[in-house]
């Protein structure tokens, strides 16, 4: 016992929330991607071969782990969670690869995206069949309510991607409107992805609404840290690829803030190169120069530390247990973390 | 009673199978419409803006009016099945939008497309929105079976489309390929559409499946006509666009069954124009008279029409009445459409 407490504080210490929560999960993990595998199947070799693409290439599987997570919580039936993570995680991938289907004029992201490779038509057929995937793997959870969760957290995102896209290069995007556009195409699927465990365990509706809470708020978190990210020189130095929404125009908190306390020359230099879409070399550097002069990357930052702090504060109608002190301890991790 | 005949027999004269299904289904219609109008709402104006294009532009509705006639058929709870067939119209519209996002290098079909208009990001965007409405419709049906024959029908037409992206362009496409790709992409809604009425009214299984095939076979012969018409200088006559499938390089059934029959000359002639992507001006009126030639239209339509005698006799299982009789017109009709 003495030990196993050791080797405990241990994985504390030497383990992100994040990576604590997948070793929790490790095995129900495992029949997940089992099922995610035999969903993306397909006699069509190209269907398999693109969605392969996108979903071996990782991410953090944050989403269907906090099903799980949520899942042991609430003792629900296991074999059916995971078919709801796994559906999360599909949408979250048709999401993925149709958000890189853009618009001849626009930019690419890090990383060559799939519609690249493959062509934008296959990028969009390929989500709709994970897509329709997702949905036949929620029927098998056998569970109405689940179902009308899913499918309204899905016209959610969709309606926040349109949102996004009105507000690309509008400079009169307020923060109200950035709130709005992140609240439905990120912090949906996470709240849904929280809630369905416990709905589906027929958990009381004060539990099943501190679930929905803090996949909310730490989906605001996550996603305006994901934004601060992009403008961050401290990104830069560890050699990942910055300043992708900068040239896209999109409005995030970054230069939501900058734009707030601009001076005439800065809202000058912001209706160029955001709204005017007119960019040469140096402009991300004077944004970057711009951003820093107004503090406003920390202003993003202490906005996604409240919703941070909010997602520890959902948790309180929530037993004491080990899983609940790891979700918590990952509202903290998730605005600290680097990638 | 002699005069109510006498109206029938004059509107059988008059009126095609659609159009009586119509006035048959036309209360029923009106709530589907009501349905369709109040899920395409959203706080984000473009989404009403782009559906309502799409949607109000109209189109035969024939999907959601076989919902609605194997509902009254099999005496199915209306008011659920309204919300199935104003899903299926979903499902076939976000097709519609996702289809239509094309890459640079492909033309365009007859009237203006949605992705012309609002780009192509709006159309994917809004075509997920339709998508997830029609699975929050389908919730409303309160049953799990309608859900899992809509998310497979979903799934396997996205499928369909993948398959036919990889037969674009492929001359070695054969006649089976091609009835892969329509049964997929527009045979497995057709069938759905009339196979989750009687699933719903708890119809026995011989009828459920009746109702399947008829739905499959109708679906097939459709889509043969459809992609006939693509070549039909009749159509041409009327002032209807054709020769986009030519364009496109898609293989259907009138350059298939051309290139089955085709000399040195005429392959080498496929292979510029189909397969290598190289067409000059009077190259589609040399594809319509080699198609004419070897009477590969006639073969086509034969074709559609051998699955629309399969359509009529799939219905034999069912109760003899009149939505049977239109039904089983609507089968000829499908095939001697002009548009």
């Amino acid at each position: 016992m003495q030990i196993l407490k050791k080797e405990h504080a241990e994985m504390n210490a030497v383990h992100s929330p994040l990576e604590r929560l997948s070793v929790m999960a490790d095995v129900d993990m495992r029949a997940v991607n089992a099922l995610i595998l035999e969903y993306m199947q397909s006699d069509v070799p190209l269907i398999p071969k693109l969605a392969q693409y996108l979903i071996a290439a990782g991410g953090k599987r944050i989403r269907p782990l906090m099903t799980l997570a949520s899942g042991q919580l609430f003792e629900a039936d296991m074999s059916k969670v995971h078919y709801l993570a796994a559906a999360v995680e599909f949408i979250h991938t048709a999401t993925l690869l149709h958000d890189d289907v853009v618009d001849e004029s626009e930019e690419r992201r890090g990383q060559k995206a799939a519609n690249l490779i493959f062509g934008n038509q296959a990028s969009v057929l390929v989500g709709d069949f994970l897509f329709s995937k997702s949905f036949q793997m929620m029927v098998e959870s056998g569970s109405l309510d689940v179902l009308r969760i899913l499918s309204e957290a899905s016209a959610i995102i969709a309606k926040g991607e349109v949102l996004q896209l009105s507000t690309t290069n509008d400079l009169e995007t307020t923060l109200d409107d950035y709130m709005k556009v992140i609240e439905s195409k990120t912090a949906a699927l996470f709240s849904a992805a929280c809630e369905v465990a416990p709905v589906l365990a027929g958990a009381p509706e004060d539990q099943i609404r501190a679930m929905y809470d803090y996949g909310k708020n730490l989906g605001i978190a996550f996603q305006i840290t994901d934004d601060a990210l992009d403008y961050s020189a401290n990104q830069e130095k560890l050699g990942k690829a910055i300043g992708d929404d900068f040239r896209e125009g999109k409005m995030t908190a970054p230069v939501i803030f900058a734009i707030q306390e601009a001076n005439k020359e800065e809202r000058i230099f912001w209706k160029r190169t955001l709204e005017n879409k007119v960019q040469s070399e140096g402009d991300f550097k004077t944004a970057l120069e711009i951003i820093s002069k107004h503090k406003a990357l920390d202003q993003a930052m202490d906005l996604a530390q409240d919703y941070a702090e909010k997602a520890k504060n959902s948790l309180a109608p929530v037993r004491p247990c080990e899983t609940k002190n790891i979700l918590s301890e990952l509202a903290d991790f998730t605005i600290s973390r680097e990638t």
